[in-house]
Parts: structure tokens; C-alpha cells; sequence
């Protein structure tokens, strides 16, 4: 595990807010070690730092009385969705109060009408498709975990289908959120646009809980499109398929989800899920619109790829052959962790403007290589976003080190690109030295915003700045 | 002219700032009557406030010098694009300088690759997609006014194109900008999407001004596409436009631009324009896409729209006819003027979910009926946005206290319905009072995050807050 910077404990303050909690809350309020360990720990590879209890709130107005006490006595809050985050994002290192949403599991209401949705933040994503599936519509975010769409929206998170859809920023309306001094706002009204103020849904949108605790969301949501294609292609070499993504964006062609996995992404695909697919990168889409229009897009496609070297083009509009395809995809992380049993994944993530794509991911291969690391390649690639795992013997002091070297060269790498050290991971506490690397004199903005908002830092702290 | 609060002028602040300027600025600074009572009067209906002098800065240098000098004497700067703004933006009720922004016009780059560009912010919409057009690309947010791409930014514009390319905040990826205090920041990178840190770019667009002025625009592009095919359909009351238009954008289809004009409208295009087209509520369209796409897409409206009585259903791909039915549409506000020559149009902007807005317009035709208002309904009704615009008499002092009590009235339906005082025109200073009842107790929050950025007020003072 690599070590996480403590802050200082205010452990007064918290002794008091455990008696008041644990006498409000009841069954509701824990403080084992092991629910506190399980809400610290979390899929990141930052070591665990638990917090001191956590609460289940049922109400918007249970989280406000568990802001308001936490502030009257300086204690941190930590929100809690799925603790699928990467970055630390839900470690409590000066303690405190983790507030776990899980409870607040309402679908409030579907506007069909409005293609728009309302939605507590403890509602996963496919708890929301599979809700909104006979109606028709569905939710696009594809994050790959089955996040918590509060948590979603904390984190700016986005995913597969970003390139079409969009990421959080785009596909949240509004949200109310309790304030640091547990004050509850809403950000916006349900209309699809607005120049009504400053933009606070889009500030809350990525703040990663340090300046709120979000307690409803209204979303955008799509119509299930009357057709769905999907496609695979090998490529050879990264540069090709990075160029046919370039191309194929270019042309406007809208496609909903464009893939590249490397050779060893599917090497391992192969093992693990049991194909014969050519052991070259490979880019995987999905496509969407009318029968005649993803039948066009897919067309298209097969026209850039062969101009690129691609070969073994695959279309297909059978809705099981391109399931098990996105099931290959999305068991990909388990599927590379099997190369290198006993190892631990750490799941980089940077983003590039796509016409150095292949350069970096080029670059990045080589620099793992030239370390002697294990760092297969997986990207977003219609968005310029990709994720390098190195697989990473923990116990190993000296991989750890190389593994670190690695990651900090290519975050410096993509911000030198114009590119960022986060496409869609956010920076918990992980990525805090890449954010001022990568907008400097902007931090200094951000922290006079959160200072302004929460001035005693009780929200989520240690995070982003 | 409806009266517009002043606020308290700094005088020995003003007076030593307008030296420093003169003596600084040369022939950049300019203090005539004319020129800076033409940098208060805009198109909007509010009195006049001039500034004390307009400076004409050149680079982010001068800015930042101009910026802190008005810094260090406590003095208001406006920042200024095109003066096309409706709502008092630039406006200066406490005095102070204009910084207009004309003559920083370059294109700075243009990365054809990514899709994107970064201009300076006083280059045109017009300009830049001239610029633009021979690498067959373009920017698609089309307010009407061939505003600065600075000032839409600041204002968080939309317009036509908003159903399928989304508002300034879904094409802007990055932003330079002098902050209160003369430092320079820059927002994001330009990789097409960042979890990192806080959305400062969103932030700073709709901002109006009056959290630092944006000095350089990173901005997303589109390739032009590879046919275009319009249409023009007239229905029997606006009910059945407006419901032609919610099945349409339920079906999915990726409509470009989708625009009502009332009866009151299309009689007045009819006059101005020259057309014979029948006088009842009206839908313009126009559709992006393949040769094969475009069609489809039109064909699916022309079925939606005969469910809903829709008549005279025009399609085409000629680029001229196209054109000249864009014409007759942004030749509107000139065609309603005729209407009631010598009268001004008191442009007002509402936004409400899709499934209100035959309600919302209906409701407010009836109203400004009952008022005896002359009160034309243009919209983007694919976004639930529509303007109504009262002809006023402003000599009749009766008549301005009907298109008073009727703008005041419609922006509290409008909230009522969920919707929004203003879906593209922003606040200024002539919808602070809808703004405190649409987001309550999140303008406080906003106001907190001006006071930490600006906490002296200089930048655009009474505007929005």
C-alpha cells in the first residue's frame, strides 16, 4: 500500500460527535472496526485510513442534522457511496464521520416526458437502468463499477460512453446539496438549460465532497435508441488504431463507445473469456441511432479502419453477441489481474487531446517497459482518456518504487501534452500533487472557494487540494 | 428606458484610476460621452449607465495592468464584447472602466486534429466560422447577435443550435482569465475532458464579468457535416407545435435546430420577408448528418408532425433555400419591429421542461392578451426555451407597467414550472429579483464565492447578486 499523509485529529470534537450520533442514530450509526476499515478502504491503492464511525442517514434532514453537529464541533465528514473510487477519495485521515448514502435508494421521480429523472445519491446506476428499462429510456454514464450516482457525480465521473453522451458534467441538471453549515441548496431548477447565476451544479459536479454532501440528483437521461451495432477490429500497432479513432471522430461519425485495449489487455481477454481474438491492439465500438443510420456508422467505421491496417473487422446487431463483447470489456480488470496473480492493479488515468493519443500511449508502453513493469493499456480513446495498470507486487519495495516513478512520469507526460492528470478518476488524495503541476495559480482560485464555502474544512479534507 | 438602481461612486478612485489610464493607454483610452455612453447602452431595455472611460487593451498584459490598477483604487471594471447583451450587463451603476475587448481578435490556434480552437475573446462567431470554414469545420452556437465569443462565454449563450451542440458551457474546454486581483489563471487543459479538481471553466462561463474577465477561449469544434437538410411545418394551434416537438426529441432524432415562431411572428416574417407562408404557429428545422441521415431524420418529423395536425410540410437540401428560410428567422427581431413601428421590443427569455412548455406559451399568449400587450413568441423549443417580446409604447408609462407586471408575471410561471428566469439571456441587472426567487438560499452561496474571489466588488458591480 502506499502511505497516505495523516492530518491532524480533533479528537475532543470527535468524542463529543459520537456520543451525540450514536445516542441519535442508533442502529443507524457504527463504529466496528471493520465497517470503519470497509469505509476507508476502498478499490484504491492508498493505504486505509478508517474513520470513526459511520452513519447511515435515511433524509436529506439526517444529513443536515449530521453536518450541523459535525461542524459544531470541527469534525470531519466523509461521504460514502459505493467506495468504488480510486484516489483515496473516501479516506478519513484526520477522522471523523463517514456518511455512507446507501440508505437514500429512492428513484423520486421520472419525467419521460422531459427525458429527465430524480434520484437519491445511494441509487447505483444499474439500479437506475434497470428501473428505467420498460420505459424506454436509459442512463448513459458507464463508469464500469456499479458506482452510486452520487457518487458519480462527486467525482465528474464519466467511462465508456463519454464520447457520445458525455460525462457527469453534461448529463447532470441539478442537485440539492447540504452545505458545509448543513444550509440545503438546490443549484438549479429542472429546465434542460439555464444562465440563471453562477453555474453551481457544475461546481458541485466534480468537488469530490469537499464542498457538500449531495442529496438529490436530476439527470438527463437518454431514449433506448431504436438500434444498437457493434464492431471489433485489430489493429497493427497502437499508433494505427489511435489514428482510425482520430479519423473516425473526425468524420463526425457519432459513435456511442470506442475502446482500445493493447496486446496484453487482450492476451489476457483471451484467457480470461475464453476467445481467439488476434493478439494485436484491438478497438471495440458500440453504435447507436436508427437501423439504416448504425448500419452507416459501422460502414464508416470499417472504411477508416481498413485505410489504418485494421483487419478482422467484426459488425454485428445481435444483442448477444455484443453483450458478451461489453462483458468481455468489463471484466477486463479481473481478467489482467489473472496474468499476474497476488499482485495489485493501480489504475492510472490520464487524458490527452486525441491527436497525441498515440503518442502517448506509445510513450507509456515503452517507459513501463524500460522499467520492467507489467502495464497493459485500456482507454476511452474517442476522448484522448486511457488508464496504464501496472501490476504490482505490493511486497516488493523496489517495484512499488518503479510503479511510482512510472505513474508520476506519465501524469507529468500527459500534462505536458496539454493534457490532463485526470480524465475521469478525479484527485482524492492520490493526484494532489499532479493538480498543482497541472493548474497551478487555479488552485490558489479553488482553495479561496473552499475556504469560502467551508471554512472550518470539515468536508471530506486532505482531498483535492 | 426602465430605470436602473445606481450604486455609490468611488469619485477620488474613479479620478485617479483615469489618470493613470490616459497617461498609460494613449490612444487605447478613451473618456468621450459618446463613445462611453455607448459602451452602457446596449440592446437592452434598462436606462443607460455610462462607464467614466473605455480602454481598448490589446493583450492579457494590458488587462492585467488595467485590472490592477482598478484593484489597487477600489475603481469597477466592465468588461465589454459587442454590447449585445439584453439585460444591463454592461451597464456601470457605480462608474468605472469599460475594457473592451475588440481588438484582441486573433484565432490563436486551431487544432483541427482535436477539434478544437483557442481565440482571443473579442473575436466574432462570424469571424471565427469564416475563419474556420475552408477546414471544414465550425462552431455551432448561434445566439442570432454575431456576439464576441468572450461575451457568450460570460453570459453562457445558447441559441438555434443548443438542442443537439448544448450552450457555451458544453463547448467551452478551457479558459484564460485575469481574476479580481490582476492574477492569471488558466481553468483546464486541453484534453476534451478532466475530473481535475474543480470545474473553474464552468465557473467562469455565465459568470457575466463579475469574477475576472476571460482573456483567452478554448473551444470545442464541430466538422461540418456532410449534408444538411431543412424543414418548415405549420400547425393548428402552438399546443400541437410544441407536442410535435416533445415526440420528436423523445424519438431520439438528433434534430439540430428545432425553432417556433406564433401566428403573430410568421405574419410579421410574411410582411418583412416577403414569404406567403400560413399564418398559424410554425416549426423551422434543420437536420445534420450522412446524405442518408438527414433525410431519415426528416422523414421521422414529417410522420410526428402529421400525428399533430402539422400541414404544408416543406423539406429540402438546397443550400440556398436553407438559407434564406435562416435569414427570414434571424431577421425576426427586425420583421416584429415593423409590427408597431417606433415601439421597443422588450426581448424577455424564460426556459421550462419540455412537457410545460405548451402550457407556459399558451399561458402567456392568453396573458399578454388580457394585458393588451402585442407580444410575439419565438423559441427554442427543443430546449423548452422561448422569448416572448412585448412591443412597448415606451412613452406610455401604463403600457410599461403592463409589460412589467406581464415579464414579472412570466418569469414566476416559468419557476413555478420548474423552469428557469432565463435560459440564455443571463441575469444582469434586470433579472437579479427572479434569480433570489428561482435558487433562494443558493444565491448565498454564490455570493460567497464572489466575495471570496472579488471581495472588494470591482468586477461588474450589480450585476447578478
Amino acid at each position: 500500500m502506499v502511505q497516505a499523509t495523516s492530518l491532524p485529529r480533533n479528537e475532543a470534537g470527535i468524542k463529543t460527535v459520537l456520543g451525540i450520533l450514536k445516542q441519535r442514530f442508533g442502529g443507524q450509526f457504527h463504529t466496528g472496526q471493520a465497517i470503519c476499515e470497509q469505509h476507508g478502504h476502498t478499490t484504491t491503492y492508498i493505504e486505509n485510513q478508517a474513520p470513526d464511525a459511520v452513519v447511515f442517514p435515511r433524509s436529506v434532514a439526517e444529513v443536515c442534522e449530521i453536518i450541523k453537529t459535525c461542524a459544531a464541533h470541527k469534525v470531519p465528514v466523509i461521504p460514502y457511496g459505493t467506495g468504488t473510487s480510486l484516489e483515496g477519495h473516501v479516506n478519513a485521515p484526520a477522522g471523523g464521520i463517514s456518511v455512507d448514502v446507501t440508505e437514500m435508494n429512492q428513484i423520486l421521480a421520472v419525467n419521460a416526458s422531459d427525458l429527465d429523472c430524480v434520484v437519491q445519491p445511494g441509487v447505483t446506476r444499474e439500479d437506475l437502468n434497470t428501473y428505467l428499462r420498460d420505459q424506454g429510456l436509459f442512463f448513459p454514464i458507464d463508469p464500469g463499477a456499479n458506482a452510486s450516482l452520487g457518487g458519480m457525480t462527486a467525482t465528474r465521473a464519466s467511462g465508456t460512453n463519454a464520447v457520445r453522451y458525455g460525462t457527469m458534467k453534461d448529463n447532470v441538471i441539478a442537485l440539492q446539496v447540504v452545505m458545509p453549515d448543513g444550509e440545503v441548496i438546490r443549484t438549479a431548477q429542472r429546465a434542460r438549460k439555464s444562465s440563471a447565476g453562477y453555474d453551481l451544479t457544475r461546481l458541485m459536479v466534480g468537488s469530490e465532497g469537499t464542498l457538500g454532501l449531495i442529496t438529490e440528483i436530476t439527470l438527463r437521461l437518454q431514449g433506448i435508441p431504436e438500434a444498437i451495432s457493434a464492431a471489433s477490429c485489430s489493429f497493427p500497432s497502437v499508433d494505427a488504431a489511435c489514428r482510425a479513432v482520430m479519423t473516425t471522430i473526425q468524420y463526425g461519425v457519432p459513435v456511442a463507445r470506442i475502446e482500445l485495449l493493447d496486446e496484453t489487455c487482450v492476451k489476457a481477454v483471451n484467457a480470461y473469456s475464453k476467445l481467439s481474438l488476434p493478439e494485436t491492439p484491438l478497438l471495440l465500438l458500440e453504435f447507436h441511432g436508427s437501423d439504416a443510420g448504425v448500419k452507416e456508422q459501422a460502414e464508416t467505421f470499417g472504411g477508416i479502419a481498413e485505410e489504418f491496417g485494421g483487419e478482422k473487422f467484426v459488425m454485428t446487431t445481435s444483442t448477444e453477441e455484443r453483450n458478451a463483447m461489453w462483458k468481455a470489456r468489463h471484466d477486463l480488470y479481473w481478467a489482467v489481474m489473472q496474468i499476474r496473480p497476488g499482485c495489485k492493479g493501480i489504475a492510472t488515468d490520464v487524458c490527452v487531446p486525441i491527436s497525441r493519443l498515440a503518442e502517448c500511449v506509445t510513450a507509456a508502453q515503452d517507459k513501463a517497459a524500460e522499467l520492467g513493469l507489467l502495464s497493459p493499456v485500456v482507454g476511452h480513446v474517442g476522448d484522448g482518456n486511457f488508464h496504464c495498470t501496472p501490476l504490482v507486487d505490493m511486497e516488493d519495495k523496489a517495484e512499488v518504487a518503479r510503479a511510482d516513478e512510472f505513474i508520476g512520469w506519465l501524469n507529468d507526460l500527459a500534462i505536458s501534452m496539454d493534457g490532463t492528470c485526470t480524465g475521469e478518476h478525479g484527485i482524492g488524495q492520490g493526484k494532489r500533487p499532479y493538480l498543482q503541476k497541472e493548474l497551478g495559480p487555479a488552485t490558489k482560485v479553488m482553495a479561496a472557494i473552499k475556504m469560502a464555502l467551508d471554512p472550518e474544512g470539515i468536508m471530506n479534507p486532505g482531498k483535492i487540494l
